[in-house]
């Protein structure tokens, strides 16, 4: 099965990672397809970037479309466009977040999110109470550093990272932790070892979820709530949204 | 003052019909602004229509930051895009969904909401939540007419929604109904009349309420979380997002 | 238009505040009564004081009624009666609780409150959660006065205040302060260039909202749930509140 | 034990039944002390009512403080006053529409409230949230009879409250009714012979807890949040209730 | 009346201790009965030791309904088995986390829990859910000493359980205080005289609770929800289970 | 790998279903144990059922645990002794109930549960709640069959599967159905094509999930909250379950 992942933004470093991260966990048989979009923010970092990165996310679903895709991953913990995507895409789509976010009430009672920027805990938090999983997560942590020190090689990430994981331990008495962005992929299994908990990674728990799914034959609805939409005219630089 | 009534879809007789409801109301003094998006869907009617309709509400707000405005109106009850508009708007923006939902509270103990299609009730439910205000609102209606049937002369438009709001009172036990779409519009004081409550506009709100935050000083909070996002390259399509 | 602002405590200096704070924001051609209600406790600083207020607020409505009063803000934190009034007040009330509550969700994803004493907080939360903005609302400090301490010339005010709101912005990481009691009337405006945030006066976010509603022609729903109450017999020092 | 029954209106037949019921379900070594408050309406049927009929209640608590009273039962399903009462009452003070709501709760997964009137369905809604049991009770039924039909001898009351009863353990696949009102004092063990399920009164449940607490020695906390008043002059018609 | 107090742990010193503590707040005409079951764990200290303690509660509910038992009260605050104790027993039977919980909510407007060890945090906090108590309770606090400790008598229970209370009180800003673990049994009296606020043993309310129900007639519904199951076979070391 | 399908209860035609449908989704590498617990009853269709079952589950998992398996999943709809499970097996265990309604929450913005009995109706929202998707759930219906019912081969099962879930999503506007019963296990595929929308059957989606933690390394979290119990005696029928 091909299964396309895709992160919103123009990062090509982080593509390529998470390309690596969802390459190293999927089935023999499952072809992992990561791009970057032709359009979007060099990072989503804000709620502008977020509103913004729904656009190569729809253009990439549109092209997964014609490319014979299965199913698709959402590499953003933000989860800009989602329920947009799921109009349009014909297999299932699964956001990182709402994949960490139940995979980690699996393995325990309570666990704590671990993102980047200060800016952004409100953003988790949103995905949070859209999981359902408000009791669950005890606290939103942040290791302070942009998506593009995340992704130079000259960084040091895991310290701060360590660091913020084991405070959210100590203080929220939880007993995992949710990896909360794109830019953290790959880093799970590192860190589980050095923590001796469960540290989830959704990049990885989201596409074992779309192979299960794809597995199973089920998609997503198009009985009432997400049928495609109606074909109608896109203006401006939109234009290319149109229904053909 | 002056503030601008962003409609993010392209419908030119809507924005017109917008910008008359927001100027009968507006004070003398308050210069209303309305202008039709340079990119966007024909109409908002999915989840898709509206992740994209926030590509053309920041670039209104981009333009309204060198025009002066000192005031937004959101005049979409689907509210795409609000959060990162108050990233990037000087003066205060508020929606016409959240505006009519708390204006509701403010008159009646339970309310309805009327919508137009039946897809667009899943959005109502979820601003409801996000307005905080689930134990008020006790349905929502809907009238099964597009955008464009709203806006084509030729349509019935009254009777349907005086049928579906007098369902809704009558169901719901409610006390007052929240016009759930843009594309109605100015039908609010007809409605009053003819059904004995109030029937809320939430255009007209939003105009109300912004007027007296910009006459109060107040604006979005730059402390924190809605700060301006920091500058960051944009490609392809989104390129004119970028900071300059 | 009349809009008549009620303090239903007793405190004279109270009320030259409050009327003075209603008076500098209203438009040109609002009239504002601000008057003392002739029963009622000297502050409202416990639940019954707040239970017995309603006695005064309703005295005024009533006398309001006959004093062509084309809306009301109830200028009390805890909203004492505010559904009873409604009941009998043919023009909209809002209530400074309700109103700042929303407008501070406007301008900030998370805000705080501020208010007098350490038992008005479980008032301030009762308020939080009756606004449906519990998720917002992020922390309630108190400044440890009394409301006849702040409106005590010789009080020192505005120290307590700046710590209190500073205090709040950093702990809970908010983006907005809510004045949580009648007796900060006025101090929005300073505190907000001081503390460079949104800091917002419920007092004055209430009369631009009643101003907006009445200018709408909007008023509380007389079908089903806040209809007149029907006449009866009232007894003892409660006679007066007999239906003529 | 002296427990005092406080029915906050003024209707002499409602007061006596109420005093009957209680005295039917006290231990033989408690003395019901049930009066009518000498201000208050004539019955509890607005928010207008409820407001106004504090003031009752508390004259009857600071009465009942100088006549030796251990615990108290608030007599009306709307609760009005009960905080306020409960900061100046030394013993326990226990309301009983949160007795039955609780009560229901042990005997029932899901139960229904049948109450007076259509417009107190939003104060049972408001105790239902207030009690914390919104996930139990799966409706609020109305008979549709005042507190004056209700305590006319010549009225048919079983009836309409059967009727009531049986409508809502269908519609809502409830199993068991909780008396909505202080007016069906007394109706509960005959209710339950007839429909096979538990019907609770809550007078009768109150009295039994406020037994229990004032056996055990348990009385509202003087810690924080509900401690007395502190002394203060109050005006007009409210002098009487000043600190002495 | 007869009451059977079961304490689904198999520790004799403790049920003694229960049996004392409810013995010492019964009636004078009620007999309480307070047995160690067959089978069960030592002690109740994770979610295994819940999930098998039902089966003992469960033996002894069925011999209590052959025993001429009138109510029962479930004396382990992590009330295991209590819907399916309340399916086979014809009496009502309350459980000691919902009757301490429920009590707290009368006596202050905010309490917090204090139990044995922080494994059973969460079980404190799903029992706060399911009584609807989340907004009151403020805080759930722990001793850090096992059950087995808490029943040896040269252990200083006094000290750190004064000691939790005091911190939790402080932290939490609370009026009450909820004994969070049947091995607390007694201390609520002297607790309550040192801290000088109430301090709640549930066995104590659960059997005042229980002696009220069974003096009013009511006791489990068996409309619709919790009916007594249908006949059935029980296999292995379960068979004596099946229905006769 | 290793999983193990538990169905607490001793049907053998259910548990051959269950592993037929178990081994149909797995991968190829994926070998399925699916056993009859030695001790249970015969089905679970109360809250008195369901809390025995436990006691087969957990020696199903202290079993497993020396067969070497990898991870289990729960496949009762009742999820009965799941938090114990998780205390005592090295690998992850997953609910059906919680993957099924997880997973439906990725294909549908709203779905309906169809269930088997009107008693277990309570349970299927008992676990909605816990499941974080009290939003998305908008009904739940039952075609009134028990489980011998649905397990004898001449029962004609499909016929009043297909009206309840007709029914469903018509009265709901549901998008996706969820069986709400480990005996209508392999019915999903079906059910969906007639339907034209995804029926969720939640063994196949937690063999799914299983797969993929136990693919990841991810297991239950020893850190805090899920830890294994402390060793302990228990007596009676109980004694097996002691530790070693």
């Amino acid at each position: 099965m091909r299964i396309k992942v895709i992160n919103p933004n123009t990062n090509r470093i982080l593509t390529d990672r998470i390309g690596a991260t969802a390459r190293a966990v999927a089935a023999p048989d499952t072809e992992i397809v990561a791009t970057v979009p032709e359009a979007g923010p060099s990072a989503i970092e804000s709620h502008y970037d977020l509103a913004l990165a729904a656009v190569g996310l729809l253009q990439e679903v549109r092209d997964g479309e014609r490319q014979g895709i299965d199913g698709y991953v959402l590499a953003c913990f933000g989860d800009p466009g989602l329920h947009a995507a799921r109009e349009i895409a014909s297999g299932p789509i699964v956001g990182m977040a709402e994949a960490a976010i139940h995979a980690a009430s699996y393995l325990a009672t309570k666990f704590s999110i671990v993102t980047t920027l200060d800016r952004m805990r409100i953003v988790a938090e949103r995905l949070v109470v859209s999981s359902g999983m408000e009791r669950h997560c005890r606290g939103i942590h942040v290791i302070d550093m942009s998506i593009s020190a995340l992704t130079d090689s000259r960084s040091n990430v895991k310290g701060p990272l360590i660091d913020a994981c084991r405070k959210a331990l100590h203080e929220d008495r939880s007993g995992a932790i949710v990896l909360g962005s794109g830019g953290m992929a790959g880093l799970g299994p590192g860190l589980s070892r050095e923590l001796g908990c469960p540290v989830i990674d959704g990049i990885a728990v989201a596409v074992k979820l779309v192979e299960g799914l794809v597995s199973l034959g089920l998609s997503t609805s198009r009985v009432f709530d997400l049928a495609p939409p109606e074909p109608k005219a896109y203006s401006g630089i939109l234009a290319p949204f149109s229904s053909e």
